[in-house]
């Protein structure tokens, strides 16, 4: 790989989640060494995570990254992409245009993640939404949320991440402040098992809960809040490259910001422990 | 009121559920005796159990129901039915036709909240559901459902109970039983913490799950599952009355069989000790 990124999900992974025991990493930019299609050698790449079977039930409905019997890059029998070399189908590669910088490249993994919500539910112009989360996820988030619908509200907790959103004029509160109205909308992406109970107090009845955040463990959550407000919680994971590539294109989004420091792969050990650190939005690792 | 229903949000509004102190019952049929629109007075009616401003953001929206300030018959700020006279506005009411006996009005409450579900999401005739719980709510939801798809499982605790689907052709297993496939809808109706996630392990990726449950506490969820499988979760209340007493009419759902008592008002105490009983679907109270 060229460059790659250190997400949360790995840290998490550190923990326990996913029991997962090989090389870590998923948001990267590589160049294209070795493949049975040309298209891709000498190009730089970045790839979709999710390797199918092709096969099962959910692979036939077009459903490829449920795939029962996937494997996830960096995350569940995959090595990832720490590393001077990894391998992908060649039907996850996206080859990067050149108007992207490999620093942008990275984010096109979570981007597209992000994007997935656009996919899922529909935001309209007069909907409210609160981001909550002001890591890299949230930040980008409110960013594409900010593309459908005016009134972008993120919520987090260091005043020098949030100075990222304001610049594209969304409204920023840290965790604590008290908010005098509800959302139609709420994206839980604060990574911590807290977060789903900060939403249902903020969410309207009816309200749709997007919820981002992966962690080792369970959290306690008011089921009867969910069930009299009928609020519609929904799960989301992977998204859409080719659109992320092309808001990345675009300059739609800002990300080079969100970089904290760019370490070298035999100092990855240093590099996780910088990205733990609170207050960091994203530690790169380049070879 | 002329009979009405022990729920089992009766029975945890005993333990702390939603701090009510009055008059529980919110499922019953009464006689109208007093009004200012003389069409209910002499007749049989069964009522609506939600109180609203009729201005507040969410009535003006035509979400009565989520009226920010509104009162629940027997449930918040507003005595119940289990008395000798209630009242209710005139908008909440709806007269019952001759058709339907007592007992079978009895049910329209919980018939309507089992009938929200459809309002709520699109079941298809290829969709497999299954239904969590045998109480009379997952009773009525599961031969509610049956009027939607052929491919409806009911899971419960009691064989007696589950008797009842066994007629209207619905396959039931028994809770421990192990079923070797996944649903595409799962309705939580078991009333207890433990619920949802038995309903996570069964459903399928991109699968929906209704929450019916409400109870007093917080259960312990797996969020990571949720967003993995981006699977839906929706949270559901009271439903259309008017639709409840068609179905009733037309007898497309047997009720009279769940009944396991009936109680006279004196004896409320006994009733409710009746209805704590495992194995019991539905008590009864008559003055």
């Amino acid at each position: 790989m060229l460059k790659a990124g250190i997400c949360n999900t790995d840290l998490e992974l550190k923990k326990g989640y996913m029991r997962f025991k090989g090389i870590p990493g998923h948001e990267f930019v590589g160049l294209g060494i070795e493949a049975t299609d040309s298209k891709v050698v000498g190009k730089r790449v970045v790839g979709e995570i999710n390797l199918s079977c092709g096969k099962c039930e959910y692979c036939l409905r077009g459903m490829k990254k449920h795939c029962a019997s996937r494997q996830v890059l960096g995350i569940s029998n995959k090595n990832g992409a720490l590393a001077e070399y990894l391998t992908l189908p060649l039907d996850n590669l996206h080859v990067v245009p050149s108007s992207i910088s490999d620093i942008e490249a990275v984010f096109i993994e979570p981007l597209a993640a992000s994007l997935e919500i656009l996919e899922q539910i529909k935001i309209k112009r007069k909907d409210s939404v609160l981001v909550l989360g002001d890591g890299k996820l949230g930040l980008l988030i409110a960013q594409v949320i900010k593309l459908r619908t005016p009134k972008v509200f993120c919520m987090g907790r260091y005043k020098r991440k949030l100075e990222i959103l304001k610049e594209k004029e969304i409204e920023t509160h840290l965790f604590g402040t008290k908010i005098g109205e509800k959302f139609d909308i709420i994206v839980e992406a604060t990574g911590n098992k807290k977060g789903l109970g900060e939403a249902l107090s903020l969410i309207k009845p009816k309200g749709k809960i997007i919820l981002k955040s992966t962690f080792q463990g369970e959290a306690k959550v008011d089921i009867s809040k969910i069930v009299v407000d009928e609020i519609h919680l929904i799960g989301s994971r992977c998204g859409p490259f080719l659109r992320a590539i092309e808001v990345l294109r675009k300059k739609q989004v800002e990300v080079e910001k969100m970089v904290n420091g760019d370490f070298p792969l035999d100092r990855a050990q240093e590099a996780f422990a910088f990205a733990q650190k609170p207050g960091t939005i994203k530690i790169l690792i380049t070879p």
